[in-house]
């Protein structure tokens, strides 16, 4: 018998614990990143879990270290941490550099990697940067958009669990598709057929007779065959359910307070990616303008001349310019858009009582794109059973869902917002496939 | 166009709040779990997001209200909060009640739920549990153990981000399995075929080359065809992965210090939860003993006289007996088990090469139950390229994988726990189906 403690266990020392250890001696590991060799000596840019530390080491004594040193290397180096003032926004922390004693070696690649670290951006072609994909998310920009992604995702999280909301894990393999239709994933389930789940919705709305208030981060799937820059077939989707609402609206303004601590979470935490990504963030104003389906397609009309009215749902096209006008007219980046018909909405969606035809439903547009849809949901269970029929489903498919309506659930309503087009939107980056680790479509099952 | 604010965004009270709010008069949400009428009025005890509530309705004046309020009906309550000292340890808060003023209903149920709140511990067949999942959840005592989970996963994410891990999502539709063997679920993707995530394995240690220390909350899916109280199809798996460790006891002390964090989370916010549960909460140790496999079957030999020398894993009796003599011997209730033969353990666990034909992996032991596994993993290509084709795999299968290995990774090791087996052995649960919200196995795939 052995006895392990955890009396040992260590962090690896922060960016920011870097800049306040100048005159400090310290050993710490890296990744060697890049590494430029000059008469006097050489820059070892290592990586790190949370940035770039730039080391120097003199040739002086250290020939047959350097020489050795590749890229890609796992190493140990000892040194002292000196004042600097680096101007590369890839490197962090950039007021402090490590004079190096010592590198010792701890694992070697078997080849030179094809990415070439050096450039400020990757210039791969997407799918090559897709294919390489352990290679490429090493290149500071490139993660740097994943560590965006963590902190919204968190942040979510957080804000929601500071409002009463519990976190739910909800299966994925199901015997029935929440939204409908045939963009969903078959899985074979020991003898019978299942389905993959394209949202978390019926578990949700349980959540609320449970706990009130839920929450959930997770996957979803769903088999369109589209292949644009907008699209993949598994993301990470942010989702709530919220009972004992007035209206859609809470569900509204609710989105808004957690967006707001998204957005600051973003500025506290993550400088340096920002920074590094020039990314502008969007400012959310005092009040988010909210306009009916209706009415967006009237202003499409009068701004381009093209009629959509009558359309049940919002082109790519108009979604691009409603908010270039929200933005002019409303000083907002963010558009609520609501009251989507009746037929373009899930079974489950509260039509609104004074505009039959529509529903109490949302989605929220930021700069250019969807990235979230919500709204009120039917709580009265004899409400969605007819609703079903309506839609030509039969009840008795839905009959674990229906418990939770027919034995009572309080009014509520939720949404759902795509990680990844939020967190492209907010990074301004035109393909949604850059915002994950490894993105799944049409074509892309690997890496 | 009308302004959406989150000026107005409330959270409900929560239960530590009322307990300070003694005199005062106040308006909150909930559902009424139970009611008790009595010649003076009535007990009315109010389903809320964090505990139950109780209230006090006197008869006079309130002789029509009291006779139409139902189980299961959402409410809006106004009442003043009064000190008051409950004995029923499923009410929460209980030092104080409401006495109401008047009562709104919000909705009442289509009937009334076949599953009976009164009663302090749900004696309902596990099946029928299950089939009303919906509803069985709505009692404490069910939704309780999910508290107690979803503290675990966000004391395992707190503690590990902490350590300087990042958060990550990885894929679950994926073109290989990362555990080898049958268990795999396969799913229509497109115009071929793809299989369910086993396991973020791969992708963890794809993480490992990107942001150093990984981990991930999320589903996995295992198509075992077991139908026993331990085995589910679909759990939630709490994976790290980390690199720049000196060996695999590294990752076990990462463990133990995330477990004493997880703990004692536990104690400072599920309380009332722990206490309904009557849960009695596993201490840790100051080391955690670790024995090996051969050590394992010696000692049961020793105990029992059954032998189950060389065989590669542990039977479940072997872990029950081993838990006992843990603590008998060591006072653990955890324990690790090290070293299984390499043909037990997956392609990518390395070799201990002091005792060759067994590996550098780990499972930690609790109550009786492997709850976790674990290992240092192979770093060097040419070492993962030639086990892979010891194990009869084709490394050309597995090229995204490799690029993370042939283009350097350091050292590194990892581990994953089961949540629902974590939640079921700290709360003495025999069945760990009640520890998840909608379990799936062989039989069950709805609700």
């Amino acid at each position: 018998m052995k006895g392990i403690t955890d009396r040992d266990v260590e962090s690896p020392i922060a960016a920011v614990e870097l800049e306040r250890s100048a005159g400090e001696t310290i050993v710490l590991h890296g990744v060697i990143q890049r590494i430029r060799r000059l008469g006097w000596g050489a820059f070892i840019i290592l990586r790190r879990h949370d940035g770039l530390l730039q080391c120097v080491m003199g040739a002086e004594g250290n020939e047959s270290v350097l020489d050795r040193l590749v890229v890609e290397q796992a190493v140990e180096v000892t040194g002292t941490v000196k004042n600097a003032r680096i101007k590369d926004s890839s490197i962090h922390p950039r007021t402090v550099e490590l004079q190096l004693d010592s590198v010792r070696v701890l694992n070697s690649p078997a080849e030179q990697s094809p990415v070439d670290m050096t450039k400020k951006v990757l210039d791969l072609h997407i799918d090559t940067n897709l294919d390489l994909r352990p290679l490429s998310l090493r290149h500071p920009v490139e993660r740097a958009r994943l560590k965006v992604a963590e902190t919204l995702a968190s942040a979510f999280r957080d804000s929601l669990s500071g409002m009463g909301f519990t976190e739910i894990h909800t299966p994925k393999i199901c015997s029935a598709g929440a939204e409908g239709g045939a963009n969903i994933f078959r899985v074979k389930y020991f003898d019978r057929e299942a389905f993959l789940a394209q949202s978390p919705q019926f578990y949700k709305q349980m959540g609320v007779g449970i706990f009130e208030r839920v929450f959930e981060i997770g996957p979803v799937f769903r088999a369109e065959p589209h292949q644009t820059s907008r699209h993949i077939n598994e993301y990470t989707s942010l989702d709530l359910e919220m009972g004992f609402i007035n209206g859609f609206h809470d569900v509204m303004a609710v989105e808004i307070s957690v967006l707001r601590k998204c957005l600051s979470a973003l500025r506290e935490i993550n400088g340096y990616e920002l920074e590094m990504l020039e990314a502008v963030l969007p400012e959310i104003p005092e009040s988010i303008p909210a306009i009916t389906l209706a009415e967006a397609h009237r202003i499409f009309l009068d701004m381009t001349g093209e009629d959509c009215t009558g359309e049940p749902d919002l082109s790519p096209e108009e979604e691009k310019v409603l908010c270039a006008r929200s933005m002019e007219e409303w000083g907002s980046e963010f558009l609520f858009v609501t009251h989507f018909p009746t037929e373009k909405r899930p079974f489950y969606t509260m039509d609104d009582p004074e505009e039959p035809g529509t529903t109490l439903s949302f989605d929220l547009l930021l700069r250019g794109l969807e990235v979230t849809t919500g709204g009120q949901r039917i709580h009265d269970w004899q409400a969605q059973v007819d609703k079903m029929r309506a839609f030509g489903l039969d009840p008795d498919s839905f009959q674990g869902y229906l418990q939770a309506h027919k034995y009572g659930l309080p009014p509520h309503g939720g949404l759902a917002i795509g990680l990844e087009r939020l967190t492209a939107r907010i990074l301004d980056v035109e393909n949604i496939r850059l915002t994950t680790m490894f993105p799944r479509d049409v074509k892309r099952l690997t890496p």
